[in-house]
């Protein structure tokens, strides 16, 4: 491949962020292929034209199906809502496109699976969207954790939290529906477990809580209507490795913008992380002397890769928006054969996988075995 | 009472706690009974009559029964072992004195339920020393919820987590022995579930799991044995209110010297706080105009009651040693017969019951009902 | 101008920033012209080759005068070493070219006058990158100024701090000449007196200190050489309004590694700030209740301009070459003749001029004012 | 000596701290001899002999020279408004008595100097309240700097603020007079300098600069006055020993509610220090390895002695109060012939040569030596 046609449907959050990490991810690496942008996709045919102008790509379509057929396309971002992943993702690979699609796979998890099932098929790239495991903290944790830095990992704490749910005058909308899943743990639970599975692996077996914060809420044409959905799960979790731990999200927890607190302790120390402060993370190590032993603030800085590429100097800050330029070079190396650092369609099922087990477990209020 | 006559049996961690809160209770607060400090018991004698002369008390026993007998005496403070709490406390309550025990009340449930009784019959006070209920911060966060300040309360996030017991290399003692009690769950859950009542009430239902970091322990003689008590404990818990949470200890948490942290979601705000940093919480309130939105960190003051009793200017800072001394002016009000801010023995029987049946929720995985 | 045609002198840290910029501003403000990477210009004609691909450039040159003179190039990015400034900047106005020029403006005071002067008789926008500046929470206390929300300031203390010259083994170079400068007064002062004049105005008067951590440091031939540049600044200031404050600089400061903490004090409240974490800002105000009045850690946010057009969820984080896109778009509407938030080389002359009215006062040990 | 016997001259804030101190440094540290509290005066003689019965003296005065002349009194404690330090000091030096007086010493540096005049004269002990100098933090810090842990020091900040005059609405009171002294610089800038003396020694030279707030304030009958005195006093200093740094107070600053706030810099690490959070520092060694260096936040625990005579267990925190019980023992090692952690009469007096030299260097715009 001497330069990449990158195809993108959607130009909402997720659709302008990856139209700017294929912008700038060779200015920003240098050892990657020359990106063309081919083709962008858009169900208003108007926006689509306004964006592929705005985003710099050369052709706009109404009909995504164009962009799939397009010659020129190499690869297709997906970024639409999850219930058209499916359709999209198997279309591309059918068609001999990579695909890098934003999580989760599918509400569904048989359309997961067929999702997956496309991916073997084709032999292509099929990477999904799960960027924040791409920070330069949280991939200097996994070197920590390689290196026995806190010793033998015993036990484990997440908790992702936003507020974007919490008022209780918000009006009832899809999000409350059933339809729409089972609340939280489709919107947030992924992410951490794709934390847990970029540090530790896999989870072996849940047991789930779920709470409803308001149970009902107003209706827009008048009346109210009763929320179906939960915007709390707890979780307490036994992973593969025989490590304990608990992974918890609520998306009504007022005051909390983009929290997803991990903590990790070991034999010989632990380790603390919140992604509102992804720069930085902390350390405790019993190697210190015992007068001297506290949690250090480690910002980020070039020597935790690949935080160098972005800039030459310490402290100064990733963006959010880089955590994704990062997953596109991964993705680049994926293409290229190379190894690469990706959440890809067949660790996405098993993380969806625990998922749907964890809605189980609450249903049957009893342990689930996740396989 | 004209004046209070003390008995002080153990001289331990918790024993010289109380003296010292004894010894300046009157000078901190001014309007409580002078207060004389009559006799002291310990199992050593020779250590008794140091300790005695230290911490100022007239008299000195190898024999904590002679303190109860002691006419002079009309509050014991018990501060033993939690073995011995059934015995002392029953003979100080049947010998007429008022008992201010150190928790948990006892290893079993029976004994436990056989303190409170006694209790009942004598009438007289009978208190345990759950002094993180005492802080100005944590009686301001009370008062802010009931003022309404973060609206109606949805979800409850509790942790403790010290690391006294992280380090593999120490050897097996009587903790790691199952007659020492469930292991994390008695050492710390007593003290969570002692905020939970003074901020909400009780629990009714859990789901716990817990976990052993370390299998097994060197034995000092030579060889391993198999650790029979668990350092970590993770709790799902519903309470009365149909409020839900977590309740998550761990005594193996390398790093955490006296974390006990409380995240506390409501319609129209949060509040967090934590015991290592106990002279400050925080508040996140809807009210403020949303650019500024964002948690207060709010330091204990003298217009949260009682700081300024001990300090007349803000952010100075209370200590550990002063939280027992405002439970013991607690303790006098109760003993004059007026409203205290204190867990008695009913309440603290309430607090065991929900220890116990997180273990049996564990033992059974499944949900148990408190009551 | 119907599309921007961008010329880039200089390949280094900000030189990518540079590239960076003008590669993404369009995607993420949406509302400015298309911009074509014109020319790139580096004194090593490989290494401009080698750049010009990755950053996309069209031509690449190994004289920068080629560059100034290409007609397609309509705004010249200049992000060479200081002592280019002059020449570079000079030129690309007497071409007709605006200008983006790093700061400081040039080693000598003179030399920025002759600047200031080609910049006024060419018409064309001369501006410098002055960054910092354009935080969404910089911008936003700003806003709360402008409003009163702290009422009168009337008191300051900014300080900047690094660490890239604190390790006393490295060699003597070029930043330890005097031909360098004064040493951490230009390195970093600019900064802070950058904030000073987007937040407040003019600097009145100053009295200045200066230190060398290590009197000499070894040569790397062999034998060690006298420091003759200061790591340390440290100097009082009162601002034309009157305001008093504080400026203190340090690049020899272990453990601070992009640190610009700024405490502005007012009648009603006040406002924390620090660059290491600059995607929150901290307020107090007076408006509080007494009892909840502390300081509010406030993320940045979509309602805090222009971060929506990075983002659309709160409190997930820019980054530090975001904020060089911001001021990429405030360039252009400079360019456009909007108003625009920028330091341009008028307000950047008086930051060096106060710059050199420290290093006086320090050397004749006084105050002295500013014009 | 077999008993101290102890008298207390002022009740009020200081008073009651003395109070606390005396009555529990026995029981706190065990190995100081039993303390008798003999004699307490205060003007008003009602509150004289009620704060005698609070606090546990004997005896009630309402003339402190009746205290004075007390045989059983051993040592006198000094608590009263700065005015009255140098009369009652040395009535009860020439008495014979050992002396604890609160800072400062005097408001004129003639008084001072007679007290320590008085005090040389006597050969008894004579101690200045500068308690902040006896946190386990600072101790553990001095301990550090020793040992070299952040190599040569070469740079230090210090600051000390606090609102307790941040309202403009505070009507003039006779803080605000000439009379009372300078303002902030003698409120507050003596507790950095002990801080200074304790860690680094003595200031050599100082350049100082002082502000007002707020020009005039409201009179209670009506009308304003101009303020006399300066809320806000920034110090440019250097050491005697060759270090540079600067030495900030401010009352005036909102938020700040007990803030001392340290920076000490060298070559090899830094410590940071804030007393509103006294129970831990921070700490930054190259040591580390380079890509896990960053400030360790090291909570107050037994190893830093003497935290372990108040508490076994880390993390729970002193208190305010504790840090004056820290003093009290060190007093009576002092009065026992040992070595102590004390400031005395004669570094007490090079505090306040320190500030009047300050006070002269705002005057007179210049540089001043300290001696």
């Amino acid at each position: 491949m001497q330069m990449i046609g990158v195809g993108l449907i959607g130009t909402g959050f997720m659709g302008k962020c990856h139209a700017l990490a294929w912008t700038s991810v060779r200015t920003v690496f240098g050892d990657v292929e020359p990106v063309r942008l081919v083709h962008l996709a858009e169900a208003n045919p108007d926006l689509a034209r306004q964006r592929a102008s705005e985003f710099g790509f050369e052709k706009a379509s109404g009909d995504w199906r164009a962009l799939i057929e397009d010659p020129a396309v190499d690869v297709v971002s997906i970024t639409t809502p999850n219930q058209f992943h499916p359709e999209m993702a198997i279309a591309a690979l059918e068609a001999g496109k990579h695909v890098w699609c934003e999580k989760p796979m599918a509400p569904s998890f048989a359309d997961a699976e067929a999702m997956l099932a496309a991916a073997r098929r084709s032999g292509k790239a099929a990477a999904l969207g799960y960027n924040y495991i791409q920070s330069p903290s949280i991939r200097h944790i996994r070197t920590l954790l390689n290196e026995g830095a806190i010793g033998t990992v015993n036990h484990l704490r997440v908790e992702m939290d936003e507020d974007f749910m919490a008022a209780p005058e918000t009006p009832f909308n899809w999000k409350h529906e059933a339809a729409s899943g089972y609340g939280a743990l489709d919107d947030f639970a992924v992410h951490p477990l794709s934390l847990v599975k970029a540090l530790f692996g896999h989870v072996a077996s849940v047991m789930c809580d779920m709470a409803k914060p308001y149970a009902d809420r107003a209706v827009a044409g008048g009346g109210r209507r009763a929320v179906e959905t939960y915007d709390i799960a707890s979780t307490l979790v036994h992973l593969d490795n025989g490590v304990s731990g608990t992974l918890l999200v609520n998306r009504s927890a007022w005051g909390r913008k983009g929290r997803i607190a991990v903590q990790i302790f070991g034999s010989k120390g632990s380790i603390l992380f919140d992604q509102e402060r992804f720069n930085e993370f902390q350390l405790y190590v019993t190697a210190d002397r015992a007068t001297e032993q506290g949690y250090r603030t480690i910002l980020a800085a070039p020597v935790h890769k690949p935080y160098d590429r972005f800039i030459p100097a310490p402290g100064h800050g990733l963006g959010f928006n880089d955590l994704k330029t990062i997953e596109c070079r991964e993705l680049i190396r994926r293409i290229r054969g190379e190894e690469a650092n990706l959440i890809e369609f067949d660790e996405g099922l098993e993380i969806e996988r625990t998922v749907h087990a964890m809605a189980r477990s609450f249903e049957e209020r009893r342990w689930v075995d996740v396989r």
